[in-house]
């Protein structure tokens, strides 16, 4: 999932845990990485120069169809966390995000891949990327 | 907020906290009793006879105004919680729930009050509860 | 992923998807399913005759090490969803769960598989599952 | 609630909404804003020169045991919200917290109060704040 190939854009974000999102083990919770997944896409998707508020708007959605994550090191609460995001690819309907999470001295917490589908607000249907967003990659 | 007045309806659901419920004090965090509570306020309109789903289809929303919980005993992981819901009354477009959350040892966990406001869809502004949820109250 | 292999164990459990638990697309929140599955494991567990909260008191803790889930079809609010959930091996420290969700309607919702390790508490390191553990598999 | 009396501290922080916090109606979810008045908190502590990590590495829990929130305006998804915390009090083992929320347009989304008890981590009962950390208001 890791090898070094080109992506279309990298974004760094940082986060911290918050205490609702760990558990009793003391590590943040594994469900609550997708969160931190989206906010890494979010911030990615607003430095290329469209916010996801932006391409709803336009009557789109973008919802996740595949979801794969490996956890390397627990994260645990307050730790700042370091989240790199890669757009990988635009293939049809789908876009294809990596991810790393690295903790405050630089451990690789975790990666992850997320496939998402741009789909008609109106047909409900799967669609290519509006040509707006597919523009901003030409620059 | 416990004085033993009238409901106008009262309901019993049962639920589990969940493993990603809890955070490292041990404790369910006290930011997921919200859901509890929904999920209370949830089966004391379904017992009455009207789904929030059915509502939300007849074109009117219940945001929450109001909300105030005292924590009394924590709830821990895997507890099986008994939580009590009331109707307490429903005056012009609002309407207020009382509860009591209870673990298996019959332990008082949590009481809270809610106020919610019916919204009607298309105007977005707050107004009285559909004739046919009213109704419900009547027989 | 979903080859009709053995399980060590099948276990079908029904949850409803809560209102906090959608996004505004309408959708069950895609980072949610993780809790719908750790609720189909431990109650797998517990119908192997040992609840998640026995182990971690007989100083065992299980984070999950993978997961990976497909998104077939949205799951909505209100969703009476059923969790099958399959023990699919155990091996050295590491035991591997199988999920597929269905809703009301016999649909496929998405399927899963998660990874999770035995790990010790007071070494913090991974270890064999407790032997009486494993004996619940002999029966 | 929202009288203008002194605070020991105030804190302002800011957050964005994240997708996965939003409902189906479109807002932000309302037991979600727990976690953000904790966010509040845990800056206002920091602000003050001791985490809420030392906190808890010093022996003491601080579990929420009254919480009150009044929504006022909903909050959207990817709004920037700022909050500000105020330390109210601290009598016995208690210590008030008041917030308000505001968004982007400096509208007051939310205004909420939670009391929170000193725990003593190994007699599990209330006991009086740690005086290092009293020791913060007297600079």
């Amino acid at each position: 999932m890791r090898e070094e190939t080109e992506s279309l854009l990298t974004k760094s974000t940082k986060l911290r845990v918050r205490y609702g999102e760990t558990d009793q083990m003391g590590y943040c919770y594994y469900g609550n990485y997708a969160q931190y997944f989206e906010v890494g896409r979010v911030e990615a998707l607003r430095s290329l120069g469209m916010s996801y508020r932006e391409l709803e708007n336009m009557g789109v959605m973008l919802p996740v169809s595949d979801y794969h994550v490996k956890y390397k090191v627990p994260a645990k609460y307050d730790d700042e966390l370091r989240i790199v995001t890669h757009i990988k690819s635009i293939a049809g309907a789908r876009i294809t995000f990596d991810y790393e999470i690295y903790n405050e001295t630089d451990r690789l917490i975790a990666t992850a891949t997320t496939t998402l589908v741009f789909v008609d607000k109106t047909s409900m249907r799967p669609s290519k990327p509006p040509s707006a967003f597919m523009a901003l990659f030409d620059e």
